[in-house]
């Protein structure tokens, strides 16, 4: 393991840049921070670039430094160096460089989720941690949303990115080109004339999320059919986490329960 | 509109103890943090005991300020003295003290909600947001969760405090008597044998969430039937808030359909 003392080691210096979105796009790799984010990411098989840890963590966790070894260059860094590549306002004791995990798109994707102008990181992170949980084939950054390889979205989403594919898209035909031809499109919102469980989500279909404060785009407004999650009153509001995951998991339970209701020996 | 010049004013000496669970619970106020929960609180008709405004904030919303007025003691204070009361990193231009907000418990709650553990504000802010929304009949804090009064928790339920009853208790004595007699007792647990959407929760019943770190305690895995959200894949997981929305809607959802199903002009 080698030691790294000076901040302007060219390591060091690489994986602070990347804390910025132009930066990570150029080099296509990303920083991932914190302990438990690193362990799983090298469970998944993650391609690792290099490896920073303190040495108070390398010695608490052997075994990991050890793993670590055997995938990346791994550095023995001061916490104070340590902090000169980290997002996250607590200190951390390890912070890895991996490629950007870009799992290839589906040739055709039964079920989509698409942030429009989704910019709190926590809820990005959150709701592709809820989309790989609930099986979703793709995630789609439109034009508008936070860097799904920022810092807090990696953490937030505890390993989605190596599970699921998820694309940011810089513009709106790309968004349109993701999706399968025909499919249904819908968008969730609390003025929706359809209940979210009236949807039939066993067909092909997107699902849109906008901000809380925003809704979606006017593009996305246009072509999709606003669902609705039912609420006790008219004073209530739902986070967009917690809307997604409600519409995600209806769907997935659809999903499940249209495959369980098939004949044996059928299609 | 009086001016507050100096930290020790008393009236600011007593808002910055709220900061404090015990001195919250010993004044039964709590502190109301930011111009949507403020506002909201106002629409709600929540009891104001006091508020804290910036000359800018005061200029930039005349109505609200005038609302203020009418409902409590308003008082004009430098942005640094304002950051004296506040909790949060992010300087404020309003902060409000208002009666702890205790709706009356339900003689029987036919869903309740149980916080086990739950020790993320922004997690229990988002639940109790998600559980109003949802139509829950109360929200406990068994012991060890943290406050439901606190600024984080109350910013992240976006008024849900003045909407659904909840009740922080401190002993699990407490927990059961606040449950109606013989209804049934569902945590949520990854490796839950029950599906959740196999439950009926047309029957009145309770639902536990315990901490994503340590899962909920001896004391209610011993007594509740464990309900999982059935995952993608075995790597997968669900932050506590997301697999919260799932199942209360879920809930929700079988409760809108079982009275939609009622004969017309039955019981």
């Amino acid at each position: 393991m080698k030691e790294i003392t000076s901040a302007s080691n060219p390591q060091i210096k690489l994986a602070a840049k990347l804390r910025r979105r132009r930066q990570r796009q150029a080099h296509r790799l990303c920083l991932l921070e914190g302990m438990r984010l690193v362990q799983d990411a090298l469970t998944i098989g993650a391609d690792f670039h290099s490896c920073f840890i303190t040495a108070a963590a390398a010695d608490a966790q052997p075994d990991l430094a050890a793993q670590l070894q055997r995938a990346c260059p791994l550095y023995l860094v001061p916490p104070k160096i340590l902090d000169k590549i980290s997002e996250t306002v607590s200190p951390q004791s390890i912070v890895a460089v991996t490629a950007m995990p870009e799992l290839p798109l589906p040739a055709e994707a039964a079920l989509s989720l698409i942030l429009d102008g989704v910019q709190d990181p926590g809820n990005a992170g959150s709701l592709l941690r809820t989309a790989a949980a609930a099986g979703v084939d793709q995630v789609l950054f439109a034009p508008g949303c936070v860097d799904p390889f920022n810092g807090k979205v990696l953490r937030a989403a505890m390993g989605a990115h190596f599970r699921v594919p998820i694309r940011a898209l810089e513009d709106w035909d790309a968004v349109w080109a993701a999706l399968p031809a025909g499919q249904a499109l819908y968008v969730a919102s609390a003025e929706g004339a359809i209940r979210y469980d009236e949807v039939d989500w066993g067909e092909p279909s997107a699902l849109a999320l906008g901000s809380e404060a925003h809704g979606v785009s006017s593009q996305m407004r246009e072509r999709a059919a606003a669902v609705a999650v039912p609420m006790a009153a008219a004073t209530e509001s739902l986070n967009v986490a917690a809307a997604g995951a409600v519409m995600l998991f209806e769907a997935a339970r659809q999903r499940r329960n249209a495959w369980q209701g098939r004949p044996r020996g059928g299609p």
